[in-house]
């Protein structure tokens, strides 16, 4: 049987571990779409690396462009990441005719409908499991697993960083600064680790969720962001002491044809399913009208895993190579983008005030609440030893956004109030 | 557009589903497949009983013939359930070149290899994702999420009766008596709950996921089966002790090509994923090579989960059919059958044994597990108030099935031993 040939751009971590896989799983593979499969040429940076596994020199180019021009190759692997080439590069490939497979999140938030738009005109499969919580299939599960349900509700903790982060202040008291230390000392943040501590990377994800979910082109400027620098260890203590857990969520919600979508720190109720996902772990958990609550679990990066999803998506190509039925399969969203004004997001508040420690604070501010029509869930006035002013605890019952914005806005006028310590949307 | 056919086979309350989601997602559908779906003609049991949906008297027969020989049908979704019949009419309706939804896992964890075989000689689907952990998409997940993978464990909690009875007996203190006649009482367990208590469920789900995991025909009795109806109060208060769940627990392992699976109650480590899922909920743990530890979580019977799963089905035959490529992405077991033998298989047991309240019978109990070769992670010797002997616990650290086995049979003959009170498996 002829072979198929795979082009490979980047051979980092996760490059590698796709040579790993294909190499060794070669006739678990072949079984499966019956040829061999191989990668025939890759592109790398710097051609002179030493690496961890043994390819053929002759394979290695420092020019993705003798790749993507390569007659021979049937598919191109993407792993280089970024944005800067890479666009230039999938949308070349597709106008000779290869099917792509990517891990590229940034790539797929930021230009997902144009490359989409060209794989259909090329009757081109472009497939990106791995772009979205690493090894889990949550992509193919939106796509055929619930092909039949209206999914109405999202959330992911689709960060590891963040999560390790989180994890170690609420498990072991450390404080934002000294967890971060500990993950970028383990690798698992960045020496400048903004994109994923401020959510943006999060945000990117849940665009690509968002999309799949509601069937709608979500773009990245949709998605409000938040990220957990201003996270203290105070506000986990609190959140623990209420019975919840802090996690950076990706919370995406359509309802009416009016979706919405935000990343933020999200006080989440301890015996929630997504709680308790610990670690560097990702998960995803899916609300849909006839399924229910569904959660997939797993690991969101690391070579392997990475790999894992990006050759499942190579089997998946060239099974629809071999029934001449790639591109065909493709998701267009066909629904009309409606996002949600904020009259119409609803969801429970937690406030942390500081406050002059007098006679009618309380009275004032739950005064304020009720002009706006914010319904308190619990109030909890206490003196702190290490502050002169009095903290006042809210919790909200669900409010929309709207009201609790004009609530934030009127405290700003409001002296008694001498600062807003905390707020963080609350979940479950 | 032509619109596409569908014969129903039952209408209870997963056909129910079914019909509700094909008509109330009618555009949702149709956008992913190019056509209309119509329910064409439905066979009931009884066509006079009252029912919750609205459905066209001329479409009802009460014969499954007439549906299997109507020529306008393009697809079956089987829902009646049982093996009489329903074997005969989805062969017959395979012959007819119509594809096949089933939700019946007694129907595919018996004779599976043959509808499959029928199957691909007449390039029909036969889709099954309903038949294992309901509105979970782990069958997809299986074939298609992991298809680049080497799975070497699967853990499940595929069985919602028996989780919501220990989820009763461990979370408030109830007896498996009282918590299996609340299940009776809820609709969650049977009048006769012998198939879900005693593990028959699990072990035909068992068969189904072990067959796609590790690509080789399992059958119904490869699987070794133990129930839960010796659970008592006092077995889930030791587990909790210790720090365990006891969890009725679908365990596939294949290591070196030689797989073994059972079903028994199995004290799993209450930080494992799969130890905080409770009720009726299921949940499946998959371990693979490169992803290494996923997990699935989701409701696992209910008329819309359920549905959900096979309108999912029906939408991926659907496009297979457009696309003329039915039946191609078959995955038909390719690796010869191996049967793990006692001796190779391992793991750590939990030991709870009356004895004599004399000196000298700890001794020679340990004696017994060091002749065999069996190293002990803990040992507990207690007084009981209630009982004459004294209690001892222990838990092995892994031992080979052989050994275990071993050691047991030297217990019979051991006088100072009176009963082996209680053993299960431990993981994690």
């Amino acid at each position: 049987m002829k072979p198929v040939k795979v082009g490979l751009l980047g051979l980092g971590t996760v490059g590698t571990g796709v040579v790993r896989i294909v190499e060794g799983n070669q006739e678990h593979l072949s079984s499966q779409v019956g040829s061999p499969i191989i990668i025939e040429r890759i592109a790398v940076k710097n051609s002179e690396k030493a690496r961890d596994i043994d390819v053929d020199a002759s394979k290695i180019t420092t020019d993705p462009w003798e790749v993507i021009r390569d007659p021979e190759i049937d598919v191109i692997v993407e792993v280089m990441g970024g944005i800067n080439g890479t666009k230039e590069y999938i949308l070349e490939a597709l106008d000779r005719g290869k099917h792509i497979i990517t891990a590229n999140k940034d790539l797929m938030a930021l230009y997902g409908s144009e490359i989409l738009a060209k794989a259909q005109e090329k009757q081109c499969d472009v497939f990106y499991e791995a772009s979205v919580a690493g090894g889990i299939p949550i992509i193919r599960t939106l796509i055929e697993g619930f092909s039949s349900d209206r999914i109405t509700k999202i959330m992911g903790i689709v960060n590891g960083t963040t999560n390790y982060i989180l994890t170690k202040m609420s498990q072991e008291g450390a404080t934002y600064s000294d967890a971060l230390k500990e993950a970028q000392d383990l690798g698992y943040a960045e020496s400048d680790p903004t994109s994923d501590v401020e959510g943006l990377d999060a945000a990117r994800k849940m665009t690509i969720l968002g999309t799949l979910g509601f069937r709608t082109n979500v773009e990245l400027q949709d998605v409000t962001v938040k990220g957990i620098s201003g996270v203290s260890k105070e506000d986990i203590a609190f959140a623990k002491r209420l019975g919840y857990e802090m996690k950076l969520l990706g919370i995406a919600e359509c309802k009416d044809e009016e979706f919405n979508i935000s990343v933020q720190p999200t006080m989440i109720r301890s015996g929630h399913p997504i709680a308790s996902v610990n670690g560097v772990f990702n998960a995803v958990y899916v609300y849909g009208e006839a399924v229910g609550e569904t959660m997939f679990y797993g690991a969101g990066a690391g070579a392997m895993p990475t790999a894992t999803s990006i050759v499942a998506d190579l089997v998946a190509v060239i099974k629809n190579l071999k029934l001449g039925v790639n591109g065909l399969k493709q998701i267009i969203p066909y629904k009309t983008k409606k996002i949600k004004s904020d009259e119409n997001i609803f969801y429970k508040n937690f406030l942390l005030l500081h406050v002059d420690d007098k006679a009618g604070v309380l009275a004032k501010i739950t005064q304020v609440f009720a002009e706006y029509d914010v319904s308190l869930d619990s109030v909890v006035q206490q003196a702190n030893p290490n502050n002169p002013d009095a903290e006042i605890i809210i919790v909200t019952h669900n409010a929309s956004k709207a009201s609790m914005d004009k609530v934030l806005r009127h405290f700003d006028d409001l002296n008694v109030i001498r600062r807003v310590k905390s707020h963080y949307r609350v979940e479950g």
